[in-house]
């Protein structure tokens, strides 16, 4: 009987770097071990990570981010919620009742998603803030709340309002380890990530941590995630590379197409460095925040629940963007290919079915396919494939990283998507792990 | 290592009759055993199934339905097809050389799907056509090819073509059950259905079998559907009353929304009872090919691969069906809930935020959940359980049918989808075996 928090996983190492993340030539990201200080390697961020006992294992399931003190005049944020119509009651408190460009702190919790509870959920997630920010001497409208786990069950308040001023009481600049441990669940590995912006003879720094691991495609799963940076950053400065990072890096894992009722990105900036970026600069702050939004969302991808590699799925040469993009999806969705992928078939017909069928009513005549490199269909027709294809086919598709790229033959726009496989273990979490 | 027309699955006994499927008052549903007749049923047809060779395994993998000779002048047809992109030579041919509305005769193999074959593959798929055509002296264009199996492999098409001769050469007024088990790739058990109508003091004959285990929901396995009737239909009536019952039918067991590179569903009508309906009783007509349909549908989700329980979700009381479709389809496809399911756990937070998923933007403040009758959800917001609930929720989600009804509190538009469970068979199909 796994605990209350999810089944007991293996905690593994997250994987050494990817060759799907391209970095700036000016970012310097920091190693991904466990160790890395993650949301706190920005000056001006304190953090902590504890266990309030909400998940029955006693694994850490409360933390907090904040700005400090002597910040908290400067910084701002920005965030992005989910667009589900049942979205939880955290997500709706900081919807409608935070000052999502001013805040000062987040209080996340594990273990239970405070989601389809009502008013009184509502009211938990209420009391909570209302208790790290009288620890924090914060005003209400800028602590914001995430939880993740469980849907539909309360939340004992008062247990987690007692959590939430522990841990507020024991921030600290070297927490972000901690804080990234706090909010995970089904995670086989904490998702930190950080890095330093050169800008000319000055330099920021970027960092942030993440959360998720459920089926990458539909990410029902929650997916939390926050970021920080120690540069001056206006709120609108800060909303908008927030917006444009998130288009390129999770909407790209197709986290964004069905959003579970929790899920939020937050960004602050504590402005500690002293530094304010602006055009060519802020493009190059931007790209460093996109790339630590990148390593986090393709761990995400590798730790999709049972997943065993990730995919990339290139459509070229579609006819717009659109398209592209509704058949990288529909590849990237398919139980079909998502089970090849896993027992390490190169079953190109699945690839070829799925984006067809994404493609109703249309003619394709000049699609041409590779898997892994090799050319497997040209023309809209199999290639034949020499012995020694076919063997470099068997031994690519074992990497951990495997490529698809699909090129449609009707124009010049392109999409691409990150994916995992579908294997036995997403089974046994899910259909043997009792809710 | 499974044989190449699919891994070995004991054939297992079809599912006695389901409690979602309606049938109307005039039609009385022939049994569902394997001795059903079929799509022989009918009068006016005759049919053949055979082993050819295509299948490692040697089971039978090609089959003939054809209007017996005295009633060709008089039979119509109809068919509906993919629109997969990528669709299949045979599917090709049919659209573009085949009188659909004048077919006498289908020829289908199984064990290669004759799919991203390019010009090598319609010449097969017309040189099949062409043999047929030749044994029972019928011009190409009123012969109709279909085919299953693997994707991307050359057809040998001298011995579909001598294989398709013998066929036709061995077809007799009650080849259809033969015929229904040369259409099966992974399917666990043969699907006919048949009944009759009857019309004041007449009756006419419905009939037909059908072949598809895959997954239902993004079904890029294969399906194929093959009825018949002896009753008089006019080219339009059998269109028109076909499109109509797929539409009721196939299309909620969401067969539709990514149709694999072969789909294809005929209808026949050879004529033979002499009964020309209309009015009312072409309406009785109509209800009893849809049900039919229906049933052959629900016994494609019950063999859906690693498949345990049928499941019906319910969209009530949205704002237009629009709405309410996209919601069923979504629950429906969500792999978090088909895991679920097949765990026996009555896990509807998944449910909830699956269809949230669906309805991005919106609140919806006041929807109710029933899970195998229990209320679960109500204002949106968890409901507590009873003791006693909590016990005939844990029964009857081992029941082989499983009901899930979703009011949305926003209107009275409904609309209802079937789906199947996910579990470590369809992993285990589909992952570790190889293409």
């Amino acid at each position: 009987m796994p605990p209350a928090g999810g089944p007991m996983h293996p905690v593994v190492k997250a994987p050494e770097s990817s060759r799907f993340l391209k970095l700036p030539e000016d970012f310097a990201l920091q190693g991904a071990e466990s160790g890395s200080a993650g949301a706190t390697f920005p000056q001006g961020f304190l953090a902590s990570g504890m266990s309030v006992g909400l998940k029955g294992s006693g694994r850490p399931d409360i933390g907090i981010l904040a700005v400090s003190g002597e910040w908290r005049e400067v910084a701002t944020s920005a965030a992005l919620f989910t667009p589900n119509a049942f979205a939880a009651a955290p997500v709706v408190i900081a919807k409608e009742e935070c000052d999502l460009g001013g805040l000062s702190a987040v209080v996340v919790n594990s273990g239970n998603a405070n989601a389809c509870t009502g008013p009184q959920g509502l009211q938990t997630a209420r009391s909570t803030r209302d208790a790290v920010g009288e620890v924090l001497g914060l005003s209400p409208e800028v602590v914001a709340v995430s939880s993740t786990g469980v849907i539909g069950e309360q939340i004992d308040a008062a247990v987690l309002s007692a959590g939430a001023r522990q841990a507020a009481a024991e921030i600290c600049p070297d927490g972000g380890p901690a804080f990234a441990r706090s909010i995970m669940t089904t995670d086989r590995f904490p998702k930190v990530a950080a890095g330093t912006v050169s800008l000319g003879s000055e330099s920021v720094r970027v960092g942030g941590c993440a959360k998720g691991a459920g089926m990458i495609a539909p990410a029902l799963a929650t997916m939390l995630c926050y970021l920080t940076t120690d540069a001056v950053l206006s709120r609108q400065e800060a909303a908008r590379l927030l917006e444009d990072a998130a288009e390129r890096t999770f909407n790209r894992v197709t986290v964004d197409g069905e959003m579970s009722t929790n899920d939020s990105v937050f960004l602050l900036a504590s402005g500690a460095s002293g530094i304010k970026p602006s055009g060519p600069e802020l493009q190059r702050l931007a790209a460093a925040v996109e790339a630590v939004m990148m390593r986090l969302a393709l761990m995400m991808v590798a730790d999709g629940e049972g997943a065993t590699k990730i995919i990339r799925v290139s459509i070229e040469d579609a006819d717009t963007v659109e398209t592209a993009e509704t058949v990288a999806r529909a590849v990237a969705d398919s139980p079909l290919v998502k089970t090849a992928m896993n027992g390490n078939d190169p079953n190109w017909g699945r690839i070829m079915s799925s984006a067809g069928a994404a493609l109703p009513g249309r003619r394709i005549p000049n699609a041409s396919l590779q898997l892994c490199g090799v050319t497997v269909v040209e023309r809209s027709a199999v290639c034949p494939l020499s012995a020694q294809q076919r063997k470099q086919l068997a031994t690519s598709m074992r990497e951990p990283e495997v490529e698809v790229c699909l090129k449609l033959g009707l124009g010049t726009a392109d999409a691409e998507v990150f994916f995992s496989d579908l294997g036995h273990d997403y089974v046994t979490i899910n259909a043997d792990y009792h809710s």
